[in-house]
């Protein structure tokens, strides 16, 4: 393995053979595209790189949607750029301390999905919302349920998350109340993020998937579980969702993965347009801290569903790709308690509250509560690299504009 | 009321009271906005206007993005330029015969969110759907329910609709097979597209919808009941709607429609926020053809829920508004038979086969079937308009890339 002339702390998030890319900004300058290697940014934008154009943008939508041959010749160029020191005296005017610079949202989200690929998580989920029944619907060994997030609230790490206000309805009334949710929890995730597009009334094969995505963020699908419950039957998650949903600032992109790959094991075995993958499950564990505490350790290499089945399902109706499109795999819990990606299943609904390490306890969020997830890999080849963080802050409710009555 | 010095023919959709906003291109142009006179397109590209610079884009965000200002300016200038003869030789070279010109999406869609406002619709669905329980939900009367569709997959009217394949159970089997749908239909619906964005963690009141929305569509949601019955639960609809979402290519004016509102009854009483609303409400009756046989007139003002009311309720939570964003009333039926808005009820799941006028029957749709759908509405002053037509063909299916055995 190559290193760096940059220096790279030891146990960094992101050493020479990740180099992921976000889109960041000084003060008074405009966003543009750069890679993270150990605590710098490189600034893509002034470099002499094939597509260097796409790297003056705001977003990475352009450069995203070359597709796979453009990732991989600027990934080769960069590389040797990084490697190679005789290349230091024209490059280091251009690697900025991350300290000094803000990131922005790295790409533009065209479509947003949710998955529900965890067996743990869908299994708590279902003991919790329809006790006595079976846990896991009929579907879900056939199919890796999904639907469509709102893109427009998807936010960048660091965005505050507004607490939501909604509808619910308590267990003793007939009728719901209207107010700042009270069960305001997180889903612990990894993204996908689609570059190349795809044409409408054409499906795009599992094995396919490398060609179209580009890279992996976290994500944190804030929930609102009060106003979800009451309003999810018969058509999905709406409100309890769309308020905010973070993700990471750097795209980590998916050849630095390559290494990490698994394959689950499914029973029964699926269609065969879903059989053709399971190439791209990946060993990474994530880990989720609640003001600095560490409360959870999920396993993402314990999905059921692997992020290439996810891109055949989604597509095999015909629904094209675009660049830009965001998929997540939905909430990530492992076997064990301190393994489980959400709030509702680490306090069994509320009823289990946990005991943070400076003595505090919580059911769901307080105002003010800090959550970061991270996660790292372990490659096949014995080195490792991070994904950096994603962060979000949660600020209380804002008055309604018309100051409408509520309860409180 | 003003008369244009265009012709507009008796019964046009559109005349000077209409002038609804699209995008348009001849062989060989870029595509450009104009509004629709008579049989006439009138190109804003080419005139001396206010914000003409946005008229050159090919999409109606930059003009949409302005805000209701500008909205009232442009509308108040256009009617002018109009109705005032002594404008016609400065615009007659630019009145191109709507026969010479190729439509197009009138908007780059941001999220696309779907509703289920029909009471009618929604008890019909129920019914079919969960026999032997209360129709509607218990959450029905309380807010209006909705989820996000899929953005990327809206299509203007006249692209082919490719039958979607994908998972469903058939009653007498375990496991689901693979193959194209053989209950594909529609939904008749109304979109609402907004204008002017909000800002993330503020709620927009049903008030102010006027100042957000910025003109209606007709939407055709075209649905695979199969697909659809066998993912849905728990998290709503998905594969079985996101194969495409048909749009008229005008988009008319909310001003247009003041003198058409009503309000329907709601009981029980919503939630203050939503009290606010039903001032939206509006007397349009839809038509439905397939392969030109009037089989359906939807009356929209039965919807139990309004648009300014399902604004609120999409924001109430901090949900930001985009420029682009679009949102539909779900399936629209009246109380009678021929007022369904899907063949799903139209044909009661399949078990009463519709009659054509041709003799021939339908129970979902076959390859080659033209769905079209157009509305209009007789407003206070005595004069109508209407919304031209969202129409699609079905095609067969495309084989699967690698060629992956199914079940047919």
């Amino acid at each position: 393995m190559n290193r760096s002339w940059v220096p790279v702390p030891d146990g960094s998030d992101f050493p020479i053979h990740n180099l992921p890319y976000g889109v960041f900004s000084r003060p008074g300058e405009a966003p543009r595209v750069g890679v993270a290697i150990g605590d710098a940014v490189l600034d893509l934008s002034r470099l002499d790189l094939p597509a260097a154009g796409d790297f003056a943008a705001d977003a990475l939508n352009p450069f995203m949607s070359k597709g796979p041959a453009a990732w991989r010749a600027a990934r080769t160029r960069i590389t040797e750029l990084l490697t190679d020191v005789t290349h230091r005296p024209a490059l280091a005017p251009h690697l900025i301390p991350q300290t000094e610079v803000r990131m922005h949202l790295p790409f533009q989200v065209a479509d947003y999905v949710d998955f529900y690929a965890s067996e743990n998580h869908a299994t708590n989920l279902g003991r919790i919302f329809r006790p006595g029944q079976e846990p896991l619907t009929a579907n879900w060994k056939h199919l890796p349920i999904g639907y469509h997030g709102r893109a427009g609230t998807v936010v960048v790490s660091g965005t505050p998350v507004v607490r939501p206000s909604g509808q619910y309805k308590q267990p003793d009334s007939a009728a719901p109340v209207f107010g700042p949710s009270r069960r305001l929890d997180i889903e612990a995730e990894i993204g996908f993020v689609v570059g190349t597009p795809s044409r409408l009334g054409h499906a795009v094969s599992a094995a396919d998937f490398a060609d179209h995505v580009f890279g992996v963020v976290l994500v944190n699908d804030w929930s609102a579980r009060d106003i979800q419950a009451w309003e999810y039957v018969p058509l999905g998650p709406f409100l309890g969702k769309s308020f905010a949903t973070s993700v990471s600032p750097w795209v980590v992109p998916l050849e630095a993965l390559a290494q990490a790959r698994v394959t689950p094991r499914q029973h029964p075995s699926p269609l065969p347009y879903l059989v053709d993958g399971r190439r791209w499950g990946l060993d990474l564990t994530m880990e989720v801290r609640l003001n600095g505490h560490l409360i959870s350790r999920p396993p993402f290499g314990t999905a059921y569903w692997t992020p290439d089945q996810q891109l055949a399902h989604m597509t095999v109706n015909g629904a094209s790709l675009r660049t830009g499109d965001l998929y997540a795999s939905g909430t990530i819990s492992g076997p064990r308690r301190d393994e489980r990606g959400s709030l509702i299943e680490l306090t069994w609904n509320g009823s289990e509250p946990l005991e943070l390490s400076d003595g505090s306890r919580r059911t769901f969020l307080r105002d003010g509560d800090t959550v970061t997830i991270s996660a790292a890999t372990h490659l096949a080849n014995g080195t490792s690299l991070g994904f950096g963080e994603v962060t979000g802050t949660i600020e209380r409710t804002l008055a309604h504009p018309r100051g409408n009555p509520w309860t409180k």
